[in-house]
């Protein structure tokens, strides 16, 4: 039997073609798949596509998959429902299941049925996992209204404070030089125009162009410019190291005091903490009495637990293992 | 002569038609003109819609109007080229001359050729003029990139302290109480879905259904807050503040030190500066240095001054006191 897993997210959409002992046998991706990022139409085409790519690598035809789950953020809403009815039309006539994203990274790290999962990429949030569902949710609110210590909350302060300098409110920074760098803006000429530098007028309209929650590409600069002894740089990273753990925090409940609540693992996921080991160290650290933390990169390895196991397959170690070094080898 | 002079803002635009000795003969009003925020061919049918209402209510014809000036932002660049030449197709064939707002903003409070304004409505900005042009401009760089201290600034404070409250991450507020009065969402009812309350989905569904500068209309409830004795609302407001007079210093130069450096008045407007005594208090303690500032509710009147001195009229006290006082019996 095969199943399909799809890991969907507002930057990147990847699928997985999996046989019933783990074996990866194909492997697909394409864009945001997130309805409320892209709209419905165009998330399941991404969706379709990705999971039609892992089809054909995989050398089997649709008929050959038994059901499929997705991972995806608000998958119980009403765009949920409507991406979901709109994915046969775009080509994908698997039966699908969808489920949490969070759920999805939590399964990429582990297999217990209980725990605790942070994601920090575009957005940021955590939930508490018991008996396979979402139990209880912090944050996860949004770019404008929530999404604390995540890539659009670094990336927002990167680009504020490059903007305050350059609107000579506050004094240079390094993050000035990485911003008109990673915009290709040069900074040197600075001819005056309605009482504005050249670079501020060009660099806040390059910005405007942007989605808001793009702004999130700009939270790498904050480590650069960090890792090369920038003080305000390292504030913001510990102000959301901070955030994170109050976020995280949320979840555990009153586990931390109480040897007896915390119950299960933790998972951290999404690019922030993934990608950057110096924030899972800040977090860590605001959070004393947690001692151990699985880091996962995705949540497609999870979308792929949740197929077989809607499958009525018992995932263990092995078959997990084998997922994971199956996906190695085709990506 | 009759001379038209329009205040285009994001939210709404005002028309007068005005007589060289200031009397104003008729007034309209129409829906946001700015083309950022809306749009050129919106903006154009708006400012001609304002502008038709205040030649008809004067009793006059186009014809009879020798020239218009408007305030508005971004006057200079290439939405402001656009805006100009939709005009005459949108139904407004006077002869327009565009100047910045904030530039109309100073001359309804000064007739001083230079001098210092700060704006703090939906966004926020400051600029020196110097003989009658912006000749340097501090922040305004939008809700996404700067505005500090803006109602867009506050309201964005206002919400996101209120959710972080329904989020269970900081206790309960009095600003929660009242977004959810304000939003008209009931806040007793809480059943749980997907990890969350009712009023919190409830709450970000509305608040993302907005435009994100539209968050500026919750600025209002920290003031009420604070004048019931919320701390934290009122350290927003003086937070804010303290934003503000930055803001204003970066255009008032070495002038606060410099006995020679400050020429000239300072006039303050926007809806949380003339809207929040409050406010300017707060501002005015942070600049202990300036003694007077001159408050005005918004640019029209500073629109129809620049209308007349186009014109070739000077304008003189009289003049700018009849225009005051004929608009205030007409609106």
């Amino acid at each position: 039997m095969r199943f399909l897993g799809v890991d969907v997210g507002g930057t990147s959409t990847r699928a997985v073609v999996v046989a019933t002992d783990g074996e990866v046998l194909g492997h697909g991706a394409a864009g945001s798949g997130n309805p409320t990022a892209s709209g419905v139409e165009a998330a399941a085409a991404a969706i379709a596509a990705a999971g039609a790519d892992a089809i054909a690598q995989a050398g089997v035809t649709v008929d050959d998959v038994v059901l499929g789950v997705a991972g995806i953020a608000g998958a119980g809403g009403s765009p949920g429902a409507r991406l979901r009815a709109a994915l046969p039309a775009a080509g994908l006539t698997v039966t699908m299941h969808f489920e949490g994203d969070l759920l999805a990274a939590f399964c990429s790290g582990s297999l217990e049925r209980s725990g605790y999962v942070l994601v920090s990429g575009t957005g940021a949030v955590a939930a508490r996992v018991v008996a396979g569902r979402l139990d209880d949710v912090r944050d996860g609110l949004g770019w404008l209204l929530g999404d604390r210590g995540s890539g659009f909350w670094i990336g927002r302060r990167v680009v504020r404070r490059a903007l305050a300098a350059l609107d000579q409110r506050l004094e240079w920074s390094p993050l000035v030089d990485l911003l008109l760098a990673e915009l290709g803006v040069d900074g040197e000429e600075e001819p005056r125009a309605a009482g504005r530098s050249y670079a501020l007028h060009e660099v806040t309209d390059r910005l405007y162009r942007l989605r808001p929650a793009d702004l999130a590409r700009f939270a790498p600069l904050a480590f650069t410019a960090a890792a090369h002894g920038d003080v305000e740089s390292s504030a913001i990273i510990g102000e959301a190291a901070t955030e994170l753990a109050l976020t995280l925090r949320g979840v555990l409940g009153t586990g931390l005091d109480d040897p007896n609540g915390l119950d299960g693992p933790i998972v951290l996921g999404g690019s922030i903490l993934s990608g950057q080991p110096s924030m899972v160290a800040a977090v860590m650290a605001q959070l004393a009495d947690v001692t151990e933390v699985v880091t996962v990169s995705d949540g497609i390895v999870g979308a792929a637990v949740l197929a077989l196991r809607h499958g009525g397959v018992d995932v263990d170690r092995d078959v997990r293992d084998r997922i994971r070094s199956s996906l190695d080898r085709l990506r």
